[in-house]
């Protein structure tokens, strides 16, 4: 880390910084400039104590990061392209993964009407909730096992993998009986329990970017999965909150190339939640698709107007079809198949 | 809630809309304007459907609410100040809660003192982090269960009421057994399931705002709380997530007038997650005890620049008495007592 | 506009409401829901009075727009595409603009490099600027009428069109002179005195979007050009300012397929600024291509290292060439081709 | 600056970076840590280059900023608060400044009976615009010239001092004439040339802070003011832009504590335009006032409900009378005294 002094420090001043860098951990080296003096503290700033607490003493005006805070995540690491096995469908380093299916789950039919048209148009894998997290307590909050029961009858007749969102720590061993990849919201994406929790059901993981969640942050939440020890993780990105209110959210889809710059894990985009309009999926998807990411995960209804759970971002089978014709040309373009 | 149609809709049209309208509860009024037809659908909002879905039929331009979503937290349904007794100590409605201390519960020595220190200066309420939501996997995630203990300690010890973290479903009921007050941070504002949990331990429960929530969705929040049979709920102000970097977060203190207007329940300011700098603090403290605060959060370390977490933000034990002193002429300006 | 009365608002302040309408210029249509009545104002929302000024009676909660505030700009009141003539080279309807350049004029040696390299590698637009404006008043500032003078001197010798930036209703006029397109900058993006002048230029104008301006404003921003007289206006997104600090910017792609879903104005996408990062312009370019973006500003540096300014998102001739083969692919699969 | 490298870069690598650094015009001093190398480079970053260039270097990292951007606005080029005097009326250094009037100057009545009724309830300087920039076009403009001859008037039977916006470099001459203080809105926050000229003019300016400026930037601007020769300069804070939707801005009170602790100017705050709602006005003053600022800027109305411009965050007669009543206890306890 870098300790910038503020000008006119006195000598003394200088001194006790030096010497509490040296407490801390770290070799000081100070440098003095023309106007200010800086101290380069040199360790590992992983290990070490954070310095930022150094601006507590009056004479420090700042403490700069100099090094990455994600090891396992990161590609210096692990330079090749992580490819995930999800029960035998690959995603990642060139294999697409089309996820899709409704927000939520409401029924046996309209869970199986939809899976059998997504896997129909092409989806690999089917998402749904069987529990929700909704903003407010009196909105539907999912059939919960219920659910869960009808995603693993669609698996059986359809052999499509699933996704599904876990909420709860005390959900995610039963949860992980259903699910091959486990989804953790954007609510819950800096819910460190729940990410320690999945990480140790040793199915695959879909973490989600939060809200506000700086890009750094994001892969600090995925370090944590490594960290214990699950190494099949997808970062997705969703949608940030800005001050735009045309969409819901801005999905931020230079986090693709950002994501596969820093990190060698596969990037998935969900453009349902990105933008929260069914208009704009099919735009954002091809934007997805011709900037790298590895998959997409799209909320499809048979219904929208009706849906429990978000239906103006849901697109229905003759709009998924459509999706799906749209991004072909762009998966063509970089090289990327359809599992 | 109010469907605005696209210019040029046909009477066809219109009708598909109001026949959805009543299927999905609602009344439909229509009103046809000079370029557009709007459709009011009178019912309850909180209760029925949410008709965004209805922006999946193409001449639906959007859907507008009219209606609060929050009732139990509304200050239409409870006219009165919200005073909660926190084991003696009362806080809201005129008195005012001081909570204060170390970040991270650290070691016995730290907490003793520290303890010590803010009672003589003032507070009536200890804060410490016995489990820590941190960034990075790497960084100290706080003592558990011996902090815990310490805690306890330090309680029987001073007579301070305790506020602690909680971080996991699964700890709620070992944490309430030594908490007065059960803390929610920002991470988990909407972690619903953790809410819930910790409406049901029958300790009162202070909810931080999440870093990019409207207050809307924090007013929700408290209600699943409240809705989950806990009315003994703090809404806590802890700084949003902006643009700016000179600060760690945007502390909205408009907020403080809002949820007061909004709500009956007592608003605590935390000023030190607010700003991320131990300079800025009591001017803080100054503005949202003038603004109606009815309690503080403060972070205060024995020597911060030391401190295992956040030491940028802690202010010293002078630091602390020099606050206290501060906001005194502020507080009988507001006809507020400290408790 | 739709006026939302509290709960309980008495029939007398309701009637008060009502002739308020009236007096403003509205038919007014009151509605009688479960628990609150609203208003539905109707008349045209853009020639009348703003009724959110109602809000200043106790009794009114809210005031929704129901409009679109833009009209010219609109889609609706010019459905085909505009397609821009610039001195013989289009841009818009399937016609692709490619505009690169310096950031800043820097020297004739500077200009005449880079305008070849350009050329050479497909622009057909010629990008510099002569005034920059620059956030400290100690950066340079540009060159001012020399950097026209090479400018000019740049078309001659090379064909290309050009686009610079004018800071100052003042220079309109001489700006207007040399340039083929006038760029309105981020920071001007609501300077509307510069927006009059500019549009009565009779030049191209293209308008970027502000940092924290929302999509509406944005087109709103184009109805004073528009409303002036000038129907050649570019949008051009370069970034919204959030929380994010990977990036200088977040670009917000999801602005193309709106730009273009409400109005009939070409998009170019500005990448450099856009993230403010060299190494992720091409990825931008890509995203931007493939999601139907009318051109690309790219700003382009025979020596970034040592720019006068922005270097560190200014790519060098190799980076260009690379770029512009990139992008091939991607305008062959939307149809479009370079002018 | 500190430049730091990647890791495992090479020693030419390295060398090649230390060779540029000296061609910018800077020592190089590096530093070879655990893992990178840092170069700090020793010079005045506000006259020497940008460094940031660097990063067109793979090797390069990134670079970070040591020194402070602004000189003139500095507390540490001038400890002593600045005392703006205008006209006679001192604003600054425990001199409160109280400017209200209406948002829109609309006619001689409504000016007249609000300025008698704002100097009756203790305003010193009247507000009121001529020239309104408006998001819209087709939204009132202002009275323009005869604004002006108004406000002359209401000067000259007051005795109130005249602050009005000026929007347009032309018109600075003549707003000028009649103002006492120029006020540059938010959407010219970085309009750089009107600053400039209005810097020239003479008068006191009343700098806004824009709607997505940072602190450093917001200093910046008004250091164009200082650099181009006058002394005279307020700082407004007015609100950011956030995602927060209940508020029109988040006004950002902590910017009060850091202005006073980065500059000597005085620092307004525009409570109306922070929140957009009248209903907060009160509670957002009392907030200022208790943190320290040195006047407020308040929007009043003989009739909000009617008024041509944002009469949803205009106070009427008696609201601005309670207004001043509210303030003074807390203007009392930080020792200020109305002018």
């Amino acid at each position: 880390m870098i300790i910038v002094l503020r000008p006119h420090a006195s000598k003394e001043q200088i001194d006790q910084v030096l010497h509490e860098v040296e407490v801390l951990g770290y070799t000081p080296a100070p440098i003095h400039g023309a106007t200010q003096t800086v101290i380069a503290a040199i360790g590992d700033e992983r290990t070490h104590a954070n310095l930022e607490s150094l601006t507590a003493f009056p004479q420090v005006e700042s403490v700069l990061r100099v090094q990455k805070r994600y090891k396992l995540a990161s590609r210096e690491s692990h330079p090749a392209d992580t490819v995930i096995n999800v029960d035998g469908v690959e995603v990642g380093g060139g294999k697409f993964g089309l996820m899709a299916g409704p927000c939520s789950v409401e029924s046996e039919e309209q869970l199986m009407k939809t899976a059998h048209a997504v896997k129909a148009a092409g989806a690999t894998i089917l998402r749904g909730g069987a529990y929700k997290p909704r903003t407010s307590p009196y909105e539907f909050q999912g059939l919960g096992k219920e659910g869960l029961r009808l995603l693993a009858l669609a698996r059986k007749e359809t052999g499509l993998k699933i996704i599904t969102e876990v909420l709860s720590e005390r959900d995610v061993e039963h949860v992980a009986e259903t699910a091959d990849i486990l989804q953790i919201g954007a609510r819950n994406a800096q819910n460190y329990q729940l990410l320690i929790e999945a990480a140790k059901s040793g199915k695959a993981v879909l973490l989600k970017r939060g809200m506000s969640e700086r890009i750094e942050e994001w892969l600090l939440a995925a370090e944590y999965l490594l960290a214990h020890g699950n190494p099949n993780v997808f970062l997705c990105e969703r949608g940030i909150r800005t001050f735009e209110t045309y969409t819901r959210n801005t999905l931020d889809l230079a986090a693709v190339a950002i994501a596969k710059k820093e990190s060698h894990l596969p990037v998935v985009i969900d453009p349902s939640q990105g933008c929260g309009r069914a208009d704009l999926v099919i735009s954002l998807c091809i934007g997805a698709v011709a900037m790298g990411a590895d998959g997409l995960l799209i909320e499809v209804h048979p219904n929208p107007a009706e849906a429990l759970s978000d239906g103006q971002q849901q697109v229905d089978f003759a709009g998924f079809q459509k999706l799906v014709a749209s991004i072909q040309p762009f998966l063509q373009a970089v090289n990327k198949s359809a599992a």
